[in-house]
């Protein structure tokens, strides 16, 4: 599981950013992509990376700002043009499905997949995936609905330790079955095996918390408790924090503050102002480091890695 | 005048190529820029020149097409949010209203100028513009209605050469709009002078002509005749004149016929497919030169003087 950060600026594209989206490689674990927002060229952004469109599956829309949404037509066509064929579901706000509808139809656009749009509950839920994926969203507080989304793997059970029991000569059938579900067996020369004994240790899935743009608000904290990653948008430095909560956006250190109130592993500030380059972009970063010192901000194109706990 | 290609590929952004935009310079002219077509990304493209989006005054869309449309809703916001004030024109077929409309609405985008929006008349037509610019338009032949335009520089009368006339010290006075209007005068001293004597040398005004993606068919002749510059798609070379057909497209011979069969000074080989990188897209450059040698091939981001006939 990796973030891959494909546009990191705000509002307007500038050479140094590109408008907001990002990828979650789940390559490994489902053999599929999460895109989160698509501004424009976000194609665009992908050319220059190995990222295949092909294995986009889900699109998570954060809000309806043309700097998260403008790149979706293109994205979807040029999927299209270039063979994809399998399914790929849209999720986001209302107006999303109409938005999307409108631009493929006047441009006289047709997929080679199947597209599913789902507009989502204005007061959050929980999308139930395959394989028990989970992806809880909340509204935020961001002038128009604006989501933040959870992403929740699967806890993996302990598996059956095949090797530790080797020596016992176990002939394959349900005797696997009951151990593996922690019972007590016993075995044709009277050997009492507990199947507690012979499974690994279980482990905690990861959570992902994928935010769109917003001020301080309390759904922040239910998003974000725990998260082993957590993308938080970080429009304005710390001192700017009036004209952040004017324009519906937050500064470094509410960001910060939140990951460090949730018990966060990993910040990443996404969705930088185009004002704050190089030295000024690093500011920020500090100002975040001075009360959760695990922070990161991002610029296009990095890629982290998303490890689980110890 | 200046003719600026941003985007040169079709169908999809590729690394070498954007989707189709080009801007027809006209500051010297009108102090304005007109750009046609825009295809993603094209503001991403204007960010790497000095052009300046709020001095796009007018834009024609040739067709709906995805690769021609899709970075509109994106120029539009930014040229906004960077603070253009002036007013801007779009031209285009039946659809570029609702699509403006719509994917201005649904992601809440409130322009800072004012937007005005033609569709144009199918069968074609002609656009009468201040200063006594006009552009004609004429449906093409590529599926859905394309249009190509030919925009016309008003000829520039003689103006009255005041220099070769000091010597007769003419008090400031009708005298000076008589000669002008190339009329007789009898002068105080009995001197008659013939207007038509002081004169300078009328100039014509350039033709440019750029045309939306077409297979060959007869209103291209119209559009092109004398022109002094012609931009024309070349999706294909000229071997493939069946699938271009097929995909209503044109080769490079199909372009470079029009050229010669129109008397037109300069073509401009635009819309070129992905798959000619390189070598193969000077391959596609020689073959319009075997029959109209002066074609050029553009790239992204060339710049090309449109300079009067002698």
């Amino acid at each position: 599981m990796q973030l891959f950060f494909l546009g990191t600026g705000a509002g307007v594209p500038a050479k140094a950013r590109n408008v907001s989206s990002l990828v979650l490689k789940l390559l490994d674990e489902l053999n599929e992509m999460w895109l989160f927002d698509c501004g424009e060229a976000t194609q665009h952004q992908i050319l220059k990376t190995s990222l295949k469109p092909r294995k986009i599956s889900r699109i998570f829309i954060t809000h309806m700002h043309g700097d998260h949404i403008f790149g979706l037509p293109g994205l979807l066509s040029s999927r299209s043009f270039q063979g994809g064929d399998t399914p790929v579901t849209i999720y986001g706000p209302k107006g999303i499905k109409a938005f999307i509808h409108a631009t493929l139809s006047y441009s006289k656009t047709h997929l080679s997949y199947p597209l599913e749009i789902v507009e989502l509950n204005p007061e959050g839920g929980v999308i139930q995936l395959p394989k028990n994926w989970q992806v809880k969203y909340l509204p935020l507080n961001h002038g128009i609905l604006s989501f933040g989304y959870r992403i929740i793997e699967p806890d993996k059970e302990g598996e059956l330790l095949v090797d530790k029991l080797a020596s016992y000569k176990i002939p394959n059938g349900p005797i696997f079955g009951q151990l593996k579900r922690g019972e007590q067996v016993r075995l044709a020369d009277g050997t009492v095996l507990d199947g507690k004994d012979y499974i690994g240790q279980s482990q905690n899935g990861r959570v992902v918390t994928i935010l769109g743009d917003t001020r301080p608000c309390d759904h922040l904290a239910l998003l974000a408790k725990d998260a082993d990653a957590l993308v938080h948008e970080c429009t304005y430095q710390a001192e700017e924090t009036q004209l952040a909560y004017n324009h519906f956006h937050s500064t470094s250190l509410q960001a910060a503050q939140v990951a460090l109130s949730g018990n966060v592993k990993t910040l990443y500030l996404n969705h930088i102002s185009a004002r704050y380059l190089g030295s000024d972009a690093k500011a920020l970063e500090a100002e975040a480091r001075s009360i959760f010192p695990n922070s990161h901000l991002v610029y296009d194109l990095n890629e982290f890695d998303i490890n689980y706990r110890e």
